[in-house]
C-alpha cells in the first residue's frame, strides 16, 4: 500500500462491489466520537467518518494501533487514511490500518474543506465582505457599534457556523449566507414598510441568529453545545445583544427594543421564541426570517436536484415534495 | 325635526348622555339585515345600522312607516335617517321616524362613501393605475394576457372588496392594496431569489385572492357569500384564472403552475389551502402572502394608535399586543 | 439454466437459506425506477422488484445486458426474470441474468396479475356491472348524464385505481370497491335521512374520489403523479364534475352542491377537504366516507389476519391494533 | 290580576315593547337554582325561569312572598307565575307577585310539558315500541337478557334523557331518538359488513350511551350530576353492562366485547373514550355513532330553520353553517 | 351628603334595588384607567374603580370636578369617593361627586388593603420570616449569597406581587405565598430524591419566579409591564440570577446550571420556558412548580367555596369543576 | 460442544468478532414468540431471545430439533442455550444447537433473573415490607380494608409489574417501586396541603396503578394482554377498587371518590384518564403520579448513564436529553 493510492469518497467507497480486502485511502472528518467501555473494562471508540458525500460507522479498540490517533483527533478531526475495503453487518466498515491527522498547512489547501463538508455556494469572504456594508449602512451610531462589537467578539465563529443542524441552511458558512439573504430582503423591503425603524429592523437581522454561534460547536462535525441546550441561541443571542449594547452605551430604549427582536425572531414560543413578536420591527423580522428559511430549503433542493427526477423527495419544512424541473423556457 | 339638523355619525349619537327622546339625523349604511317572523306571523326586520365609527341594532315592525324603505334598500343600503334617541335594553336604540334611500349622485358626494366604511389609506385611483403597470411587467405575453383577462371579468369588484372580514386589511380596498403590496415586495425581492420564476411569480401573486371578488359580497356590507361558503375563495380563484388561461392559450405547463400558486397560496390546508406549495414560485408567493397579512396588521393598528396609550389591544393575528409607540427619534 | 426452472414468488425467494448462487426465474413488477448518474458520469438503475407477496431493491449498471430491457420497461413494467440468487448488505439482491418484457397476451394469462399486485376481494367485473345499477338509480336526469359523462371519460383508470397508496382499500379495483361500498351504504341509510336529496348524495357518492384517477398513476406501481401533488384528487375531481355538468346543462343549483360534496368530502381541511362541508348531502356523505374507510381497513385487516395470532399489528388509520379473532361460535 | 290572563311564552315576554308594569302569567320551568347567601346572611336565590321559547334570570329575596315556593321546587320544577313586566340592567326581569307550583295532574294536560322543553320530533311511545323490537332482534340469549336488564333498571329514564347537554339530539327524548336512529341504522349497513357480529353491534349500540341516564340529571332542566362529572357516562354504561351481562350469565368472551364497545364509542380519549375502538363491532359502532350525531344536528338545524335565512348560524359540531334551503324541485 | 355616610362594597352597592340617585361613599381602587379623545378634541377617561368584591367601569369628562384628581392617581391609586347610584345602559354607573386620593397614612390603616384586595390568606410578615430561613438553608455559600442578592434587590416587589393575573395565587402576596409553598414541598421531596443537588433545587425554586417583580406592575390593579411583554418574566428573572451570581463570584458551572432551571422552569416552550429542563434539578423545580400551582387553584377554590354549592364553577386550569364539599367525617 | 462453556450475555456475543462458527452457551429468555405459516403450510417460528443486556432474532423451522421446545416454553420461557455464532442478513442469527428449559429451581438461582431482565434498583422485600406500612397508616377502617383485599389478590403479581412498557419504571418491580416512591412523595407533602384527605390520598396513590397487573402479561416478557387492550389500565384498576370497596362496606361517598382518584389519575383524557381531575384528592395524586413518573426517569437514566457521556440520549418523557454529569463538589 502506498502513498500513490488515489483518494476515495465516501460515495465512491460505497459504490465499490465485492471489494473486500481491496486497499484504499480517504481524507475524512471524524463526525461523531463516542468512547465506550467493554464488559472486560476496556474502552473503545465507537465513530463516524465521512466527507460531504455521506459516512459510514465503525469500531476501533484500545488495542489497534489507530486508537490513539483517532482519540486524540476527537469530533471533527481530519485524518488521512489508509485502510482496506471490509463489511461488517452488510454494511461497509473498512479496516483502518494508518490513520495521520492533517495538518494545518494540509487543511488549508484548495478545496480540501470543501470535499469533507457541504459549503454555501457564495464565497464566504464575499458574504463577510458584503456582511460589513450592511453593518457599516446602520446610521445610529451606538446601535451600529452594538452590532460591530458583536461581530469582534465571535465573528471568525459566525462566519463558519450552519445555520441549523438539519434543515434550511445546514451547511457550513450556512449561518453567514442566511443572515446576509436576510439583511438583502430587509433592505428590499424597508422602503414598502415605512413604519418599521431601519436601523433597529437591520440591527436586529444581524444579531438574530448569533446565539447560534455558542448553541452549535465543531466546525466540520455540528451538534448542540452544553451551553446551546441548556440555554438555546435565543437567550444566548440575547445575552451577546445586551452586552455590547451596554458596552457601547446605547439609550434604553432602542437596547430593549433590539434585544425583543432576538427574543421574539423564532415566531412562536413552541418553535423557541421567548416571548411573541411585539414591536412593528420584531414582526418584521420574524416574517423575513421565515421567509428566507423556508426559501432557503428550496434553493438547496433546486442545488441538489437530480436531472432525471421531476420532484425532490420529501421536504420536512414544506410538508411536501418540490417540483425541481426548471419551467421551460417561453416559445 | 328638519333638515336642517346636523349629520351626526354613531360614535357621537353614543357619546350623548341621557339623551331620551332628543331628535337627530345620521347617514348610516345597512350592515345587516335579516327578516324574522313573529309568532302572529308577521314579519319584522332586525337590523344594524351604521357607519365608520360603530354600529347599533334595531328592530323593525311591518306596521312602522320606514319598514318597507328600509327591507328594500337591503344590506349595503346606504340611508337618510331622522328619529329620536331611544334605549333598549340599556343599548342605544333609537327610534327611526323618517328613512331616504340616498340617490346614485348623492353617493357620490365627496366623503361620503369614506365616513361609511373604512377605507385603505392609499387612494384607489392611484393604486390601480400601478396596478396596471405590475400586469404589464409580465413579460410573457399569454401569462399577461392571463392576468388581464381575470381583471377585465372582475375589475370592478376587485378594486373595492376588502382582503378579509376580519383580521388584515379588512376595509374597502384593502384587496387591491394586500395585493400591491405584495407585488412591490415580490419585484423587491425577485433579484434575490433567482430561482423563481419572475412572471410566474407576480402573475401568482396578482391572481391569488381573486376569488375572494366572489367569496365576499357587498360593498358596504361585507358578508361571505353562498358560492364563498360552499366553494372557498381558494378554488373559485383557481377556477378563474383557469378560465382565463385557457382563453389566452397559455401553455399546460405555466397554467399548471399559476394554478398550483392559487391552489396553495393559503400556506397549510387548515388555513384554507388545497395543497402545500410544491414549486418555488408557490413556495415564495405564499410566504409574502404571509409577510404582508401580518404587516398589514402591523400597519393598520399603528394608524389606529391612540397616543395615550402604549401597546394596542391584543391583536388576533399576532397573538400579542403590539408597543405602538414610534422609537424615540436618535438625540 | 433453462425455461423449466419453476417461478417463484419474492416471498419464497426470500424463504430460501444460503442459497448463494442458486438459479432461480420469477415473474415481477418494476414497482420503482430511478435513474442515477454515478460520480464517473455514467448512468445507472435503482429498482424495486416484487410481486404481491413482496419486493427487493436491486441496482443494474448501464453495462449489463439487463440494463436497456429494464429501462424500457419503466415503473410498472412486468418482467419475466432468470437470474442467481444473492446478497447485496445481507438483503436479497439476485443477479439478472436474463430479462423478458411480457408480452400483452402473457399479461391476460389468468391468474398473472392477481399474483403480482394485491386485488380487492370482490370480482372487478361484477362491482362494475354492479356501479352501472347505482349510476341508473339516479333519477334526475342531468345529473344521471353528469355522471355518466364522468365515467365515459376515465373509466377503464377508475376500475384499476386503488383507493389509496396506503391505509384503506390500497389495492387494485380498491376505489371501485370503496365507492361501490359507499353507495351500498348510501342506498341502505337514505330512507333513514329524508331530508338528504338521494339523487344528489348517490350522484356525489359515485364522483366523490373520481379525481385519484389524476392523483394516482401506474396500474401496478402507484405512486402520486405531477398533477396530484400540484392540484390534489379534490379539485382534480371538483373539476371533472365541473366538466360534465356543464356538459350535461345540470341546473347552476344542482351543479353548486355536487361541487360542493367533492370539495367538502374528505371532512377537515387538514385531511384535505377544501371547504366544510355545509349541505346535508355533503355532511351525509363525508360520513359515509368516513365510515367505509375505517371498516375497508377493518375487512382487509381481517383478510389477511394470521389464524396464530389474536391481535393484528397496530393499525395507523384506528390508532390501535384490532382483535382479529372471530367471536365464539354461540353454545 | 286574575286566571284569565292568557299565558305568554318567553318569546312572547320579550318581544313586548315598553311594558313596565304590565301584568302577565306564564307557565315556566326552573332551568337553573342557586342558593346565595347575602353580605348581611340572608340567603337569596338566583333562578333562570324559561319554557322552550327561551329564559330569563330573576333574584329572589328571602323576605318575598314567593321564597319558599320556588325553593321548594328546586331544578326543574314548574310553576304558574303571575307578575309584572319590570326590566333590570336593561334586560327583562319581572316582578313575581304569584307562583303556584303545577300538580302531577296539571303537568299531564297535553302539550304542556312540549310547550316547556324542546322534544323529539317523533312521538316517544312509538320510538319506544320500536326500541323493543330492536331488543327482540338480538338472536343470541344472554346478550339479549344483558340489555333487556339493563332497559329495565333504566328504562323510563331513558326514555327522558337528552341525548347531550349542548351539541346533537340535546331535547328530551333524544338519546332514546338517537339510539333508536343508530340502530336503524346498525341493521341496514349490517348485510354490508358481514364480518360484523350483527348481536354484538346490535347490543353495543342499544347500551352504549346508558350511562348518559345518570350522567345527566333533571327532565325538564339538565346537567351533568355528580356521578356524572366524577365518573362520565362511558364508565358509568360500562358499569351498567357489566352488572346485567354477569347477571344474565353473559359468557366471559361476549361480555368483554360489549364492554368494550361501550368503554370505546366514543371515537377518541380527548372526546371521552376509556380505549380506542380494537375489534370490528367497536369500530363500526363508534362510526354509526359519529355518523348519527353530525345527521341529527342536520335535521335538528333544518327543523328549526326560517324560511328567509339560506343559511343557519354556524354549527359548532360541523365547523360551518349549513345550506338549509331545500334543493329545488327538478323541472 | 355628609362623612357619616357607611362605606359601601362594590358588592353592596350592586345588590341595592332601585337606588337611583341614592347617596353612598366607598373606599375603591382605581383598576384600570385610559385616557381618550372624543370627537371635539377634549380628553376624556375611562375606568374601572373597584375592591376585592367586585368593580364597575365609569367614564369621566374633562369638565367633571372629580376629572384631575382621578388622572392624577392613575391606576393603582385609592380614592374615597362621594356620589350618588346611577344606571347607565342597565349597569351600575355612580356619578362621582367628590373624590380624595388618601394618604399614605389612611391606606396604612388596618384592614384598609385587604378590603381592596385579594389577599393570600397567611400573614406575609410570617411567610417573609420563613423564607429567610430557607434562604438560609443553602449550605453552598456562593449560591446562597446569589440568592440573598436578588432578594435585596427585589425584596419588597416581591412580597406584594401575584404569582399571576389570573390562575393560580393570582393576589397580593401569592408570587411569595407560591414560592414558600413550593420551597416547603421541596424541603419534604429532597430527602426522596438523592440526584437532586439539594442547594441548587432550592436556589432555584426561590428565584424562579422573580421575574415576575418586573413582569407585572402596580401593586394594587396589576397588569403586564413593557418590560414584562418585550421579555417575559423567564427571561427577566434569569437576568437576576445571572447578575448576582456573577456579583457573588458563584462558580460558572452552578450559575449554568441555575439559569437553566429558571430559563426552564415553565415546563413546556408553549407555556413560556425557554428550553425544556434538562437536568435533574431542573425537572424536579418544573415538577414542584407544577404540583403547587395546580393545588393552589384547589385551595383557593375551597376558600372561595359556598357552602350551598356542590360543585365549583369550571376552572380554566383544571379544565374541570371541583367537588367542594369536604369529606364527610367518618363515623 | 460441552457444559463446560462459559455463558455469555447477549452484549458479549455482538461485541464477537468475525466469530461465524464458534460455539456459545447462554441463559436467555423468550422475548417474543410468533408462530408464522410458511407458503408450504409448515409452521415456523418467529422469535426474539435476549437478556438485560440486548436480544437478537432467529427464525426456526418446524424440521429443526429445538423447534418443540422452544414453542413449548412460549413468551416469558427462560432457556439455556448452546449453539454456534452466525449472521443473517449482516445481523447476529446464531444457528441454536441444543435447548434446555430451566427449572423452578434453577430460576431461582441467585441473580440468575437479574441477569434476564432489567429490575427496579431497591430489593424488592424491602419495599414490599414498606408498602405494608403504608397501607398501614390509612387509618379509616373500611378504606383501609378496601386497600388491603386488592392486594390480597393482586399482591404477587403486582410485585412483579413494571410501571410501563417503556418509557417510566419500566423494568421489573418497577410498579412497586412506583407506587412507593408516590406513596413517600405523599406521606412527605400531605402536611402541606391540609385540605387533602390524607387517608383517601394514599389510598387513591396505593391503588391507582393496580389494573396495569392485568394490562401487562408476563413477568420476563412484557406486552399489553387482551384485557389490557380491550379496556386499559384506568377501567380495570377501576374495577378492582369498586369490587373491594364494596366487600369491605366501604361508605359510598368515600367509594365515589375512591375510584374517581384511580378514574382520573393520567391527567388528560389523551394520557388515558377516563375523566379530569375533579376533587382536591384527584389533583393531589395526579400531580404526584407526573412528579415521579418524570423523575423516575431522570433517576433510571442517571443509573444507565455512561461517565463518557455528559448528555444522555433524548428522552421521549422529558423532549430533551438529560445532564448526566453530577454537579461538581463544593470547593
Amino acid at each position: 500500500m502506498s502513498d500513490e493510492l488515489p483518494l476515495l469518497s465516501v460515495r465512491e467507497l460505497k459504490a465499490l462491489e465485492d471489494a473486500s480486502g481491496r486497499p484504499f485511502a480517504s481524507v475524512l472528518v471524524v463526525k461523531k466520537l463516542a468512547i465506550k467501555t467493554a464488559s472486560n473494562g476496556n474502552p473503545f471508540l465507537v465513530l463516524d467518518l465521512g466527507d460531504r458525500t455521506g459516512s459510514f460507522g465503525c469500531t476501533l479498540f484500545s488495542d489497534g494501533t489507530v486508537f490513539d490517533t483517532v482519540k486524540a483527533a476527537g469530533e471533527g478531526g481530519v485524518l488521512r487514511i489508509e485502510g482496506r475495503v471490509d463489511y461488517y453487518q452488510g454494511r461497509l466498515s473498512p479496516k483502518l490500518l494508518k490513520v495521520t491527522p492533517l495538518s494545518e498547512d494540509e487543511l488549508g489547501a484548495p478545496g480540501l474543506i470543501d470535499n469533507l463538508v457541504e459549503v454555501a455556494p457564495e464565497p464566504a469572504a464575499e458574504l463577510w465582505a458584503e456582511f460589513q456594508t450592511f453593518i457599516d449602512s446602520i446610521t445610529h451610531d451606538e446601535l451600529r457599534m452594538t452590532v460591530r462589537g458583536v461581530f469582534e467578539e465571535i465573528g471568525d465563529t459566525f462566519k463558519w457556523t450552519p445555520a441549523a443542524v438539519s434543515m434550511h441552511h445546514a451547511y457550513r458558512h450556512g449561518l453567514l449566507e442566511h443572515t446576509i439573504h436576510m439583511a438583502r430582503a430587509c433592505k428590499a423591503l424597508l422602503p414598502l414598510y415605512r413604519e418599521v425603524d431601519a436601523d433597529l429592523a437591520m440591527a436586529g437581522i444581524l444579531l438574530h441568529d448569533t446565539g447560534k454561534t455558542i448553541e452549535y460547536e465543531g466546525s466540520l462535525a455540528t451538534k448542540r453545545s452544553r451551553k446551546g441546550i441548556l440555554q438555546g441561541h435565543v437567550v444566548l443571542g440575547y445575552q451577546l445583544a445586551r452586552k455590547h449594547g451596554i458596552k457601547s452605551r446605547l439609550d434604553a430604549e432602542r437596547l430593549e427594543r433590539l434585544e425583543h427582536i432576538v427574543l421574539s425572531h423564532q415566531g412562536e414560543p413552541e418553535w423557541g421564541a421567548a416571548v411573541y413578536a411585539a414591536t412593528p420591527e420584531a414582526v418584521f423580522v420574524s416574517m423575513i426570517d421565515n421567509l428566507d428559511a423556508k426559501m432557503g430549503m428550496v434553493q438547496r433542493t433546486l442545488r441538489q436536484a437530480n436531472e432525471h427526477d421531476e420532484f425532490s423527495e420529501r421536504l420536512m419544512g414544506l410538508n411536501s415534495v418540490l417540483l425541481t424541473k426548471p419551467v421551460s423556457p417561453a416559445k
